[in-house]
């Protein structure tokens, strides 16, 4: 057998009986904010590690494949992205992963926990790289729901990049029909959403298909998909909804040609081949998603594991 | 924040710095055998579970995942599988699903630990279901690497089934160079195998592209593929070599055909998406694979983590 | 650093924040009783232990140091007991220690969970070591409160053998004024009540200063002691409150002396230093336990950690 | 049962099979140093701690209770304490408690690790208190064994305040007969050792009994003595080794007094019912003290969990 090493552990619990441990080298900062625990960690094997409230939200080693699988479906997909708008994505990866876009004039994030933000920005170099001083971005700190609802703007990608709700709280609210109908009007003609949906452990669908169900309410072309973010310790699903384009119809090729031209750099986890693969579901999920009929509704919120 | 519940707890050590962690409802049964310590837990998110030498072999919940995506892969490319050899599969779970198979005549399962086979059987029935009592099968205690250095007969498909290396001692000798050039011979024309080639989490690629690069020494078409098996905290690895036919060249609509024509009873994971989306890498891991150089030899063995 | 060498944990939680765990060999039984969740397991260091609601009872390696330290300081400083009642004592080892007495009588044991105590009379055969079957022996499946209340009988000793109540339900009641005082009046003249009353830990001496306190109010003569009981975690503490006897009037050779005559077979942890070494406190307990006002009563109950 | 709130834990192993566990706010200061890898962690049962190798040194919560158990038997317990050698000690604690005494006139500490100290001074005020700055304190960072070899100098008093060897190392070499009876010379006429000397528990007393077997060999008075430190997750053990006074000879009553007279502030731990009662062991621990013919030397070494 093996034996660990570290006696220093962070324990991300995945359900009460369930979790995945990550050995500590030090703990960089930490701090209880008006929103939650965050600390900023050096671990063994992921190397520096956001952590809210105990749960691994990126790492140095995989938050590309995290952020990648986030956003460049959607990206990809649409085409001719400009104007998009972030809820959440408090590290700003998901911000530097749109400005990559050269067709991008305008990106709205907007995170309800500045103090997160603030210590990303310092603590986190690697991952936003400057986005918050590109002269597109525009940074609020504001309830996201609230402010969708309040303006007449449009975007042509929203993306959702927050933890799953796991109580009352201002979260819950932009996971329901009401929330992602909002979102519907405020996306202009060929818009998408995409967001990160929860795990799609066999053991543990309830979320990735209860989004999908309730996605369905509100859009058209619904897709869910998949990317093994090791760090997470377990599968993990995202979702794209749109008004109009289907992302599977658009080929692996394709797809690199649009990355060779519209993006600036490399990719490191996305590919044509990935963009072909991550939307093929195995049996038991496809099963899942097709009989799944729970609606997430304002009245009728769906909380995982606390 | 989530908080436990489980105060029994599986560790089961991915790396030194790393685990993922199980609530134990309790041990069914535990023996240090000849060659490890077993386990059958009844753990609280994935039921039952064989854990060898404290790391998890397979789990009620899930396992039909992990031995769906070892067997039928190779068994539906294959035109015509007759003769099966598994090596390790102590379970029964591997045999149960090539026993499936209309065309198969004969099945050779070698395990070297009789004391985990017979617990196996006793304790963990759902798994082999009455396959050792199929009259195809055929069942020897013995070192498999010298069984098929000694025997001149030959097998449409090879399975192994065993766990990655992590000391000197027999298993190392099935994951070099000789011993796949000695399984080529040991297959008919069409023959393939296929095996479980450890995690393919981005932070521990190693295994996983050696296994790929030693098998590219023997074999002209290697397919590494990937499945989201999540009581293994990581994501998976297999690889199937082939001496003439690729699984790629089949469509998922044939192979969807097929398992429906050749396999009794429905599949629970494996589908036509799946033989397509599973072999489709992310640039990172494709990368690595074609970039990686290490043979694994039997005077130059690869150990994983212990 | 030293480096675990189990994986499979018993995570005993001391406070939210603490905790003592166990490597586990086995768990030889478990079972959701109709008040608690038990498991008698076999441990790495200290061999089998009963364990409730997770938290340690008793170790094979060292029970022998909390039942000699419950029992024997009431017994040995009581002239002549011969009628006992054991609250709770579930392994039958508190009762084992009682019985070694030639004095004694009659030993009434009344323990509410059947099943824990028909577990313990299987599994734990050197707890009890047939005390079950001594014909002093009375055993009832009762609340010990109700049945004492009910009763007009008198004992000489009444010994409180059960966990520090977590949370609402029968045990609280075993700990508060009105049944200390009940207590009182089911003694006889010499009566004397001994009970396990919660670590002695700096940081958490609630519990262990609260019944003192209470105790005080049905007792004249109140005297706390500690042992280390390693299996625990912490230091523990324990009372003894006596109608007319102080032990701490009983010197070194008098406990040894008594302890010769009337006790069978040889002690294993208790003698005349302990009995004098036990009750002297350092300067930080001795002013908690004298500056502490809180009493516990009915209505206002003390929970330790749940 | 009770469920932890923290999700960051130090795991303090006492044994390959069994630790304290400690939840942790933050890590203060963590570094790899010559020697060790040190950490200072704010846990949040005992507060800021020392943790060496991982294991806890000591707690803001509760290292008044080791350093003044550790300093106090002997301080008290020699006539006039002048000049003191103080062995390892680098959170100051030790120094602090030594330099209370009016008598003392010259305080020489050495420690291997000047990181550990300079890092101590800055992180645990509350434990130096200011100490090093005291015009009667010396500091060298040497070899302690090495020092008192070629030093002519005497001590009244010797404290060894390190951890117990666990593997090769200048440490070993502190705890053998050789360094016993070179220390012997080393001290004037009434002089005097204490020193920690590993836990108590039961199930491991090896290190405390060789200790004081090996002290035998170099002093004609050994007082083994416990004292019960929370966050050390196990009962512990000390030993007072003194040429010609005996400290069970000293009364509490006179103890008290010496304290008041000697002691500049008041001791939070140590009193004179400690100092009787600590001596006090009961059977199993005597009888192992009595029995064990465990004698180290340099080159029959003993070593601790590792």
């Amino acid at each position: 057998m093996g034996e660990p090493k570290s006696y220093k552990w962070l324990f991300d619990y995945l359900s009460p009986d369930e979790g995945h441990i990550h050995g500590i080298n030090t703990i960089i900062y930490s701090r209880q904010t008006r929103f939650q625990q965050m600390e900023i960690m050096d671990t063994k094997s992921y190397g520096r590690c956001l952590v809210l409230d105990g749960k691994m939200q990126s790492s140095e080693a995989d938050e590309f494949i995290y952020h990648e699988a986030l956003v460049h479906p959607a990206m990809l997909t649409h085409p001719n992205p400009k104007r998009i708008f972030i809820v959440g994505g408090g590290e700003g990866a998901t911000l530097r992963e749109v400005l990559r876009y050269k067709s991008v004039e305008y990106v709205l994030m907007v995170d309800i926990d500045e103090e997160v933000v603030e210590s990303c920005k310092k603590y986190l170099p690697e991952w936003h790289q400057g986005s918050f001083e590109d002269p597109r971005t525009e940074l609020k700190y504001l309830d996201a729901r609230k402010y969708l609802e309040e303006t007449e703007d449009q975007y042509d990608i929203i993306i959702i990049d927050i933890s799953e709700p796991v109580e009352e709280g201002p979260a819950y609210l932009l996971y329901t029909k009401e929330f992602y109908s909002m979102v519907h009007r405020r996306l202009t003609r060929d818009g998408i959403i995409s967001l990160q949906a929860g795990t799609t452990s066999a053991t543990n669908l309830l979320n990735f298909s209860s989004v999908h169900q309730t996605l369905k309410t509100a859009f058209p072309v619904v897709r869910p998909y998949q990317a093994a973010i090791p760090s997470f310790g377990l599968p993990w699903g995202f979702t794209l909804a749109s008004k109009v384009i289907d992302p599977q119809g658009i080929s692996p090729e394709e797809i690199e040609e649009r990355a060779l031209e519209r993006v600036k750099g490399e990719l490191r986890y996305y590919n044509g081949a990935i963009h072909k693969g991550q939307f093929l579901f195995p049996k038991h999920i496809t099963k899942r998603l097709e009989s799944e009929e729970r609606v997430i509704e304002d009245n009728y919120p769906l909380f995982t594991y606390h």
